[in-house]
């Protein structure tokens, strides 16, 4: 194994998976200890972060609250600000706001208007892609900023729950460390 | 002014303050701005990860959300594990969880009941000390798991609204690195 193909590893192994959660039949991929192990944290920042070293970011965009965990600290390893997407009301200065479907009902997410200006080039990293709901939502408030948003990155990827190809649908494309089943 | 004057300059320069936000009359110090600034947010994870480098802690714990991205990155730059405390239902092995007391009625956090070993020193860190209420409760699940709680970090501190009082009440010090008087 390369030395980066033994950091996948590392991060993969380190990831638990926990039966019927949140509900039964569901294997929940949990990042929680994955950031409780150091080592598979450090690694999987410096993995993403070395990916996007030479793209010409300006900018990076994470979404509450996991999300904050791996776009923060990929922020400070680049040298570039890191703007958080939030939960409605949770921004204090003023908003743009874009709703998005659940399993049952919308939520909607927000981000400060003066947070993203034309011309920003824009990583958006999360810990997870599941269905890709979110992270469209938030692909959709920075491109109404005028943003440029230049990949997705996660840490984890559910390849069977479709997120890939609805972000390829709307002309994003993606990255994923570690790859599972959808649940 | 020293080097570290200057960065503690640049970081509460870079707070932008938001009059009557959430309601009439607060004056809401918004860290936002800090993140979108590289600069003051790289200072004020080097400053705090700095002043416990040789402090012999095992763990970082941040309370969610705004926790999430001061305590992952200190975690990160002490090359240490980092455990999030949560709202409930969002933890999805065994959890403890305790109440705090809102303005009006009371809220949980909840940690993964294996998160924590006992004699564990921990560094609590989160963005902000008000009334110091959520951070009372996580130094409780803390305790209760058998961590020892070594020190309580923060970017700000709202001086006027008894939080440093609250915590040294339970036996906690505390370390802000900018002030602001209470809203």
């Amino acid at each position: 194994m390369t030395a980066t193909e033994q950091q996948l590893a590392l991060i993969k192994q380190s990831i638990k998976s926990v039966p019927d959660y949140p509900k039964p039949g569901i294997l929940f991929r949990d990042v929680t200890s994955l950031l409780e192990d150091p080592h598979a944290y450090a690694a999987s920042i410096a993995l993403l972060a070395d990916r996007y070293r030479d793209a010409g970011l300006t900018k990076i965009v994470g979404t509450e609250a996991r999300g904050f965990l791996f776009g923060a600290p990929v922020a400070l390893a680049l040298g570039l600000g890191f703007v958080p997407v939030r939960k409605p009301g949770k921004l204090p200065r003023e908003t743009i706001s874009e709703n998005y479907v659940l399993e049952y009902g919308t939520d909607s997410l927000e981000i400060h208007k003066d947070a993203i200006v034309p011309g920003d080039k824009v990583l958006v990293v999360d810990d997870l892609l599941a269905t890709g709901g979110t992270i469209g939502a938030t692909v959709k408030l920075i491109r109404r900023l005028g943003g440029d948003v230049q990949d997705a990155a996660f840490v984890i990827n559910l390849v069977d729950l479709g997120g890939e190809t609805l972000l390829n649908g709307i002309g994003v494309t993606s990255y994923s460390l570690v790859l599972f089943p959808g649940h």
